[in-house]
């Protein structure tokens, strides 16, 4: 009996999603990078580098240094870093592995240059999101800038997250990858990168794209089933429950809450809110606090306190945050336990 | 300068919200029994203790054994442990420590007499919250029946998680209590044990009340703030960030997601959607990605990339487990580093 709450994987699914989308870059013709902010696991990143990804994308400076020692040489920072601790920590992370900062202004160039990191620049765009990223007209003029400091900027990238509120994601896709060529117009040979797991395997078709960084597809999630990313036997990542009360005949609470497994709601247009599902019957967790998930049961269903249950997660990447280790299962069988190295590392 | 996102924590307020609700609990003849899940630091529930706490609260084994490890020789785990492992571990902790158990089922009362462990036994009771928790009326029969399997019910309690969608504050643990009454109306001397921040001042008040629970109280939140149980001069906790991108004239991207930040939102009725707020300014952070908080700022705000922050957490629970280390600061002076000791312990 695993005691809970634990976070489970399993290992077959985790395969084949990872094969999966090697195959999809494959076939497009483009390097796949994946995003390690989704996993934080060294065993996870080896698997997709062993299926050849050409290196790795992540977050923080921390996240990168982790899979560095892992044994990962080609990182993408796809971050903008600033403040002295991290410049140091970024030069010295350079003279290990080749590695690539994304950013999208001219101070944090003139830091990194002065600092005197020995990493390649991508200017990151904005085609749709809002969040950081210069605007596609934009990308040229801070591109001739940043390389005037002396950096090499070897292209382009994005995050494709206003893909989770459009209707028609190849389309989307298109409409980013055009503002992307646009931004990318008076480099050579530019790298052109496109994250997100719901538009990888469009974006590895759409001429220009050279790299896709898609990060969730290695475990997938309810998000990404709403979005037809993803379907249920596609699933490789679970909070495992155990049900603790059973105070009401539609109301059984389990020891899954907010604190493995967010606060993050599905992220699809129009979808309900609640805090993930029971793997298998779909009920939904419709209130979940700190310790507790109440979960909406059919009246009458047999339940007894003790029962273990499968929530899968709306949002996997922020679960795994959560947990120190993971639990790695084949059916129900536990083959093995993998450190959650990367961590809680946001610097 | 401290490398952001971190975690501060201003003493001189700290110091100030436990001298404050031990004066409230003092005034009020109950006991103070503090919920530990806000803070999760050992130094901390040692101020609580200095200042007059009777013990603490946990929702899980392993803060408990944290504490306890600690110095804190009264703990009561607010709630119920099922399974061998978390058994074993309870009874080993009983050893060690005056422990109190909550729970609302025979189901666990019958595992915890068959496992020897010697706690002493609350009813966890439905004041409203619809979570966990028996109905008052059905209190004394589980009582009861606890009793019989020779375990020693000392009392009821419940958490007034209701309180934060209801409009009058005082009215809502005036009825809660009432409940509680009616749960403990067959006991002896029963303690009388009510949770929750907002309402702990009135419940302390409130005639057959022994204990209150507070925990949110040792930092505040914007939660607390909103529902005036705490005033923004009370706030002790925030996650200094970083400006890392200046994208557009009203809006500034800083280095605090929901990965430190969590994506709880305001929990207050009619509370607008966001993810925190810049100390002093109140400009929300109206979208948060993990790494990334999109901060709402006026037009032509001076505000330069490497420019730090305090963020004001909606809800500061959630954030604390976020962070392994705490900053302790008085005004902006680094005065030690507290290890978040409890953090991400679920089982």
């Amino acid at each position: 009996m695993i005691d809970t709450p634990a976070l489970l994987i399993d290992a077959g699914r985790l395969r084949a999603n990872v094969e999966a989308m090697a195959a999809a870059a494959r076939d497009g013709g483009v390097a796949l990078r994946p995003h390690a902010k989704t996993h934080k696991m060294v065993e996870v990143a080896a698997l997709q580098l062993q299926a050849g990804a050409a290196g790795l994308t992540v977050a923080k400076l921390g996240e990168a240094e982790v899979f560095a020692d892992g044994g990962c040489e080609d990182i993408l920072i796809a971050y903008p870093l600033i403040g002295d601790a991290k410049l140091e920590r970024l030069t010295a992370l350079a003279r290990r592995a080749r590695v690539a900062v994304a950013l999208d202004s001219l101070e944090v160039a003139r830091a990194i240059a002065e600092a005197g990191a020995d990493v390649r620049v991508r200017i990151e765009v904005d085609t749709g999101q809002r969040r950081a990223g210069v605007l596609p007209g934009d990308a040229a003029g801070l591109a001739r800038e940043v390389a005037a400091l002396g950096l090499r900027v070897e292209g382009v990238m994005t995050h494709e997250g206003q893909a989770y509120a459009a209707s028609d994601l190849a389309a989307a896709t298109h409409d980013a990858v055009a503002k992307l060529r646009e931004a990318a117009a008076t480099l050579e040979e530019p790298v052109i990168s496109v994250g997100s797991t719901p538009t990888a395997r469009f974006a590895a078709r759409e001429p220009g794209v050279t790299e896709i960084r898609p990060g969730t597809y290695v475990f997938q999630d309810r998000t990404q089933v709403a979005h037809k990313a993803a379907t249920e036997s596609d699933l490789a990542a679970f909070v495992l429950a155990t049900v603790v009360s059973r105070p009401a005949p539609d109301r059984a609470v389990i020891d899954a809450g907010t604190k493995v497994l967010s606060s993050d709601r599905l992220n699809a247009p129009g979808a309900p809110v609640d805090f993930g599902a029971v793997y298998g019957t779909g009920w939904p967790l419709v209130r979940a606090s700190e310790e507790h998930g109440v979960v909406a049961i059919p009246p009458r269903t047999r339940l007894d306190i003790g029962t273990q249950l499968r929530i899968v997660p709306n949002h996997v990447c922020p679960v795994v945050n959560l947990f120190d280790e993971a639990v790695i299962v084949e059916g129900d069988d536990v083959i093995d336990r993998w450190r959650v190295a990367a961590r809680g590392l946001s610097r």
